[in-house]
């Protein structure tokens, strides 16, 4: 499908939904960049799965508009009204980035959010801008994780990214759960039938499960990541986020919450370094990890977020392939929200 | 041997190598927590094999002043003049704290920086103060980690470390490196014999190595945190540190380097969020997870620093356990450096 086309449609969702205009153009980029970009588990089969029901049972508040609880200059304090998670993280960061610009950083710590997808993308914000944009964001109450030698969930997936302007190469865009992997990975191969690799999930004896299905059913939980001889660090990072992401800005959090994933706490910062000679020690940099010897030859070196570049740039020119089953579920989508149906064919 | 003591000792013999006493002292006491929080590989042992080693090459500047290169307001850059990165470190958190009190968030972005042992006696300088504390460096020029699918090391073990208040409980502290291990720990098994447990080394082919001899001998190489399904994104995390440690700051940058650890990066970082509720809120964070059921029982759920901080609370009360091998070593350092030797029998 067109790239324009899938935006313009999700926008019309959105749109559909109460969202306002400009808002669900933005919440429609965000969403769909985890199709472009080949994170399929992050893009629009979200609609039906995450997003629409958000609207439906209230959870989200497609008008709600951003409060400022507290201004410190370079931190400043946001309670998003449960306003839509795929808009409010790239203005959280467009914000971080106006005050990076004027105080070197900028910090927007938000409580009261939903689900921003991707994390990429929100921080890709701050490199188009020449900075180092960093986002973070727990899971509001909601448990999915259990600590190293702990017998209930008490943490969600805490995602985070960082990217980094890298010269004329493609941005360097960490975009990662803290856990081995995040639940629509674990959901879309279970969805798929196929198994995932040791190392994502356990049953309770700590035995490796390979059949995702059993996430689901309750007869296996999620692994952070670590592998076996480093659980505590992944723990430990996944505390880190619950941390920076709900702790300083007063959002739900995942131990004391009520298990669902409202009042989800984030973080969008901003580092603009504004010294000479930045940009080209970038460029510097990734271009060397690109010329570091491969171990296998034909297979060269990449760095996280040059793979999902190429594809994006790729899938925006040829058009995003969705699969049958997915086109199906954004047909009835469209009918059922009274938008145009997308046309498949281009 | 009496904490208090050990402390001395280690002032002592960074004066005697020309370090200012107010510094030496600051540095002795980053250096200590090693051995008092029970990370051995981080403690007085590296008097011989790191610190001394950099005096009499004259790669540390005893007596360097750090000086400002840019100053926006919440964002400092800083060159640390090949100051004793034990010192610096703790005087760029300080620094980061005074900023993040005026601004909300403070960070200090250092370059032309020296080894500053564990990063998180450093992070937890935020803490006493109520803040959160985030602490990460490069390893300079120095290569050690091969990127996923590379045949030739290009980063450091680049550690990173977040530290927040827990109210009533114990400080969390998370203090990792983003490889598999660090490499004192690698070093440590070797000199005591031990194997390290698979998912730390592996050789040229991919094979898991658990003799930790191999590392220093070129037949192992060091692993990102991750396992085997994770690797990239420890490689990431290391990247990350990378960027966000010596890319910002303009320092000695792994790929590009000489191979040495001289012109180290690192980022003191404070948040101080200023919202009321925030340390009751972070205690009865910490509290939750203390109260997670158990997997084993008698095996109560931790989080990282809990165990490190009634350690070194032990510690500094009944004295800091030094192996022969070790109080014989620093018998030979107090002798060469002409100061009393350390008594340890108490």
């Amino acid at each position: 499908m067109d790239y324009g086309e899938l935006v313009d449609f999700t926008t019309a969702v959105f749109a559909a939904h109460g969202v306002p205009r400009e808002r669900a153009r933005a919440a429609a980029r965000a969403l769909c960049h985890g199709d472009v970009a080949g994170m399929e588990s992050h893009g629009v089969a979200n609609l039906t799965r995450l997003y629409l029901p958000l609207f439906a049972e209230g959870r989200v508040d497609p008008r709600a508009e951003h409060r400022v609880v507290d201004d410190r200059g370079a931190l400043v304090l946001v309670d998003a009204g449960r306003a839509l998670g795929l808009w409010s993280a790239g203005a959280a960061m467009d914000l971080a980035a106006d005050r990076a610009e004027s105080h070197g950083v900028g910090m927007v710590s938000v409580r009261g959010a939903t689900h921003f997808g991707c994390a990429g993308p929100h921080a890709l914000r701050a490199v188009e801008r020449g900075m180092v944009g960093l986002v973070a964001a727990n899971c509001g109450g909601q448990r999915i994780a259990r600590p190293p030698g702990g017998a209930a969930p008490m943490l969600g997936t805490n995602p985070l990214s960082v990217a980094a302007p890298a010269g004329p190469h493609p941005p360097f865009v960490l975009d990662m759960s803290t856990t081995a992997a995040p639940t629509g990975r674990i959901r879309q191969a279970a969805r798929d039938g196929r198994t995932v690799p040791e190392g994502l999930l356990a049953d309770d004896a700590g035995r490796p499960v390979t059949d995702p299905a059993k996430f689901d059913a309750g007869r296996a939980h999620l692994l952070w990541l670590g592998g076996k001889a480093g659980q505590h660090k992944g723990f430990g990072l996944g505390v880190a986020v619950e941390v920076l992401a709900a702790l300083v800005a007063g959002a739900g959090l995942g131990p004391l919450g009520g298990g669902r994933d409202d009042d989800i706490g984030f973080v969008a910062m901003a580092v603009a370094p504004g010294r000479d000679g930045f940009a080209a020690d970038a460029g510097a940099l990734f271009g060397a990890l690109l010329d570091c010897p491969a171990a296998e030859p034909g297979e060269p070196v990449r760095y996280p977020g040059w793979h999902e570049h190429e594809r994006a740039r790729e899938r925006m020119r040829d058009g995003v392939p969705l699969g049958g089953a997915l086109y199906r579920e954004l047909y009835e989508v469209a009918v059922r929200a009274g938008v145009a149906v997308p046309d498949v064919r281009r």
